[in-house]
């Protein structure tokens, strides 16, 4: 099996120290704040990020005890294929979360809207750029259908 | 430095055999269509996907050349931090594309929006979820603004 080895950039400090205090999902807690510490080596890709309000979060599930292919979801008594779902304890442990970014202080990144644990490895950060992202018209959320709380 | 490792889930095939024939985005070639071949052996995640119009893929920049922490991108002539834009040759070389769910036959997923190479190696697949994924309200996109087609 084909395989890669991807590194650790940086660490997402949040208030959460253990799942069962995590929101579900970083837009339940919009107001719940985090740092982005990106490892000064890779310091210098985060040029201009401060432009932009909103970046997305690529990490590893750190704490997920291993891989299901079907999971029961947080929001479901219900088990569904894990590509239907943001389990973490899916096929290579991928996270992804938006948050809005409040400030930049050097390598360091004030965010808003974190759900991952604290120390959670970080993989990547992505600009959110609507015109690339953001779906409009129509969407289908499948089983997710009416079990999402209403202020969302 | 501490590392991870990736598998391969699947492959992507799409109408683009090298970078200079892909677009920027997939959000620039709507109706570029292309399928997701997920690996039997990973198969059974992909219960009650077929419920979801829009999908988000995580895939591996195969053919980025290196890495680079800042970079000219596509839509400008100015170099960025590799963070604040969507170029391949970033750490870890992570790609993220959000796709709609044409059909599921099988393992085999049909999708539109299409961007990325023929041949990419598939990380992960999620649900596009308006409620967790789609920011509302205004949105500050740094040195994108302006510089984004109109039909955008």
């Amino acid at each position: 099996m084909e395989t890669f080895t991807l590194k650790k950039i940086g660490v997402i400090r949040t208030p959460y120290a253990e799942a069962v205090a995590a929101p579900v999902q970083g837009r339940f807690e919009p107001e719940a704040s985090g740092t982005v510490e990106v490892f000064d080596e890779f310091a210098p890709g985060l040029q201009d990020i401060e432009g932009f309000s909103h970046i997305t979060l690529l990490y590893y599930f750190h704490q997920a005890a291993g891989e299901e292919l079907v999971v029961k979801p947080y929001l479901d008594d219900v088990r569904h294929g894990v590509f239907a779902t943001r389990h973490p304890r899916r096929p290579n442990h991928l996270g992804m979360t938006n948050v809005r970014l409040l400030e930049r202080r050097g390598n360091v990144l004030a965010v808003a809207g974190v759900d991952m644990l604290d120390g959670t490895p970080l993989l990547d950060v992505k600009p959110y750029v609507p015109a690339f992202d953001r779906e409009r018209g129509s969407v289908r959320c499948g089983w997710l259908t009416g079990k999402l709380p209403s202020t969302t």
